[in-house]
C-alpha cells in the first residue's frame, strides 16, 4: 500500500571504498537523490570474493580478502540483496555508481581492458532491463560495465568524461562515447541509458552531486 | 590563495560502516554539505584498531581486525588525517558524523555507557576547539562524545533524538539533553555546539540529509 505508485530503483554496487570498491560519495548520493525523488530502492551486489583490497591511505594492496556484497552492505546499511536474486520485471530502473570496484568487481575491466567481459548475473540484469526498455544509469568509470553487458547488443551513447584511453575502450566494447563536463550528463534516448563523469573529472563532492541530481533525475523522468 | 577567507572544517571520522565506524550517509552528507557551503574539509580519525569489525549483512562480528583510520580513508577518498596531529588552531570549526564507531571508537560508551571517557587525542582536540570557542557539531550518537569529552566542563546542551537511556547516559556524562526530530537542530549558543539525531530517528535517507543541511549551516554560521 504505501509504496504503490513508487518507482522501484536498482542501486548496483560493487564493494565499499573508491579504490576497490564502489566510490562513497557517488553511491550514496545516487541513495540520497532517488530517495528525495521518491523512489523505492533497492542495493544489491554480486555474493562474491574482491579482486582487490587496497589500504585507502596508502594506496597500497593489503593481504586480506573481502566479499563484494559483504562491504557494499555497509553503505546499504544491512540492507542488500544478492543480485543474482534481482529480477528484471522487479524494477523501473538500475543505476551504477562508480569507483574502482564497477570496473574490478562488476565486470573485468581492471584486469581485460576492452576484451572485457561483465560478471554474468550482472550482465543477465542488465540485459534483461534492457529488453523490458527499463532505464540505466552509470556514474564515472561504470559506463564500462554497460559497454561490457550491452555494447555490441545495442551501440549504447555513454561518457566517461573526456579520458581518451577509457573512452577508446568503451568504443572497442561497441558503444560510443561522448566527452561531458564533471556535472554533465549524456542521456541515450532510444536505449534509456543516462552517464555522468562523476570523479572521472569532478574536483570535489559537490560537483558529483551536481551530476548525481541530475542523471537520477532523467532516470526517474525515463522510468 | 585559493583558499584565502574559507572556512577551514575538520570531519572527524570513526571507521567506514554504520555497525562499526562513521555512518557512511552521515558522513558523505556531511562532506556534501560542507563543499556546498564553501567550507575547506580536513578528513581525520584517530590511527588504532577498531573496537569491533561487525559484518554488514548478518550483524555479526568478523574474526579479522581493522585500523579505524585505514578504513575512515574510503570515506575521505584517501585525504585523511591521523586526528592526533590536527591542532584546534588549524581549524575553524569541527562536525563529527554518528555511526557505532563515535561511541566504540572515539570514545568508549559502547562498552562503558555512562561512565565513558572520550579517546585522548579527541578529548584533547575537542577541549582545544571548545577552548577557543569554536563550533562543534555532532550527528545521531556523536554527542556522547561531546558529552565525554566536555559534559562536565560546560554541560552542553545536546540531542540524541528520543532514546530515554541514551538521554540519560549523557545527562549522567554532565550534558542536558533536549528532544528533538530527526531533521531538527539543538542549538548550545553558548558553547557554540550543534546536534541532531539523523539515523537515531530518520526513516530514510532524505531526512537525514534534512538535518545534516541545517546543521552545517549553523555551524558555518557560528564558525
Amino acid at each position: 500500500m504505501g509504496n504503490a505508485g513508487r518507482k522501484k530503483v536498482g542501486v548496483l554496487l560493487s564493494g565499499c571504498g573508491v579504490k576497490d570498491g564502489s566510490e562513497i560519495h557517488e553511491a550514496t548520493l545516487t541513495l540520497y537523490f532517488l530517495d528525495r525523488a521518491g523512489a523505492e530502492i533497492v542495493c544489491m551486489a554480486p555474493d562474491k570474493g574482491q579482486r582487490d583490497v587496497i589500504d585507502h591511505v596508502r594506496g597500497t594492496p593489503a593481504s586480506e580478502g573481502r566479499n563484494v556484497l559483504t562491504e557494499a552492505a555497509r553503505i546499504a546499511r544491512g540492507d542488500i540483496r544478492d543480485v543474482k536474486d534481482v529480477k528484471a520485471g522487479e524494477l523501473d530502473a538500475i543505476v551504477i555508481p562508480g569507483g574502482f570496484g564497477a570496473a574490478a568487481n562488476l565486470c573485468s575491466f581492471a584486469g581485460d581492458g576492452p576484451a572485457c567481459t561483465a560478471d554474468a548475473d550482472v550482465a543477465a540484469l542488465l540485459e534483461a532491463l534492457h529488453k523490458e526498455r527499463k532505464p540505466i544509469g552509470a556514474l564515472c568509470i561504470a559506463p564500462v560495465v554497460v559497454a561490457a553487458a550491452l555494447g555490441k547488443a545495442c551501440a549504447p551513447e555513454l561518457t566517461i568524461g573526456d579520458d581518451a584511453d577509457t573512452a577508446a575502450a568503451l568504443e572497442a566494447l561497441g558503444a560510443r562515447h561522448k566527452a561531458a563536463a564533471a556535472d554533465e550528463i549524456v542521456v541515450d534516448q532510444g536505449n534509456k541509458i543516462v552517464t555522468t563523469p562523476c570523479y572521472m573529472l569532478a574536483q570535489s563532492i559537490k560537483e558529483v552531486g551536481a551530476g548525481v541530481e541530475k542523471l537520477v533525475a532523467k532516470v526517474m523522468e525515463l522510468a
